[in-house]
């Protein structure tokens, strides 16, 4: 049985809990407590030396890092297929998530964690305007590669669009106005169930 | 035919060659004239909009992200396999991989950049001072895992292994001393023909 420790309001956890909603995975979710540090705490360090969510524990075999998870989920249960069955298809997905974390992801955490969970007068604003227009460049970036297109590659829905949307759902908290091709994606992969369900509180 | 568009100074461009000589994969490589700012022309951001090396065409295929050369090239050309047969080890190597661009590849990149192309005057030494920091903590959770191992995964050299070694090299550089398994393992990388014939001039 696959256990993922989480948090409900970890962008990077979501991914995976979508994952196994789009997968219809048998597994089971331990809470991982932030607010109380158990991510800090020996017992989770020993699963995870970094603190982070998520981590996969399957029959003894640990694995962090939600793209490694993500892989190692397909690789597992490859049907509904989350990746296209052609070797340049793969090798875009690959492209185009690791791209995500390069150019969307750390920044959005930079504008969010501050907006979400900390009072204004700790915000590091210069950090987070620069993050944001890092965003913004991206974003024209996945404009042209987006237009015509319903999703990144193959035009299929893939882990790369997946890896997106936790991401994707801040926009408006960040002040983002993203161009018309991005802004219909977006809407697109937030109407899926596996993103509704996944939707966090705040 | 494989193109590789690189920089013999690019610790990511690195990765990719380093893979070629694994393989012995027929290619040409076009360098890629960083001094003149050629990575910033309109004909090379067509092939890679974000301006950096390494760029893969493969009879008009376009492929960004080292990493993501990295899968392509052993979707291809499968022997001599740098990953392991199993799902389970796939998964772990994926994983290393990640975490050598979050824990380390980032933080190289803002020490030994300054340190090889900027005069002192221009280096943000509060910034370097907190990525060696960042390294330091990451080495030392390296040393606990390579606690009687040759390699990262399962014992044998793979693409976790190949994808530290650029960033490896500059440990001196950077003014890092080691612990005693990763050093050891650092010098087994760096000893490889395929390091040994891709080390950088500077």
């Amino acid at each position: 049985m696959i256990t993922i420790h989480h948090h409900p309001d970890s962008t990077f956890a979501r991914r995976v809990t979508m994952a196994l909603i789009e997968k219809d995975i048998p597994h089971q979710k331990v809470l991982v407590d932030m607010a109380a540090r158990e991510h800090r705490s020996p017992a989770y360090r020993a699963l995870n030396p970094y603190g982070r969510v998520p981590t996969l524990v399957d029959d003894g075999f640990v694995l962090s890092e939600s793209t490694a998870i993500l892989d190692y989920l397909e690789a597992c249960f490859p049907a509904p297929a989350l990746v296209p069955a052609d070797v340049q298809g793969r090798a875009l997905v690959a492209m185009h998530m690791k791209l995500c974390d390069l150019q969307m992801a750390r920044q959005t955490g930079i504008i969010i964690f501050p907006k979400r969970f900390l009072p204004p007068a700790r915000w590091n604003k210069d950090a987070m305007a620069l993050a944001k227009g890092e965003i913004e460049d991206h974003l024209a970036i996945l404009e042209t590669q987006l237009a015509g297109r319903s999703y990144l590659v193959a035009d299929a829905y893939s882990l790369a669009d997946l890896c997106y949307t936790p991401f994707l759902q801040f926009l408006a908290l960040m002040e983002i106005t993203p161009p018309p091709a991005v802004a219909a994606w977006a809407a697109r992969l937030l109407e899926r169930p596996s993103a509704r369900q996944t939707a966090p509180a705040r």
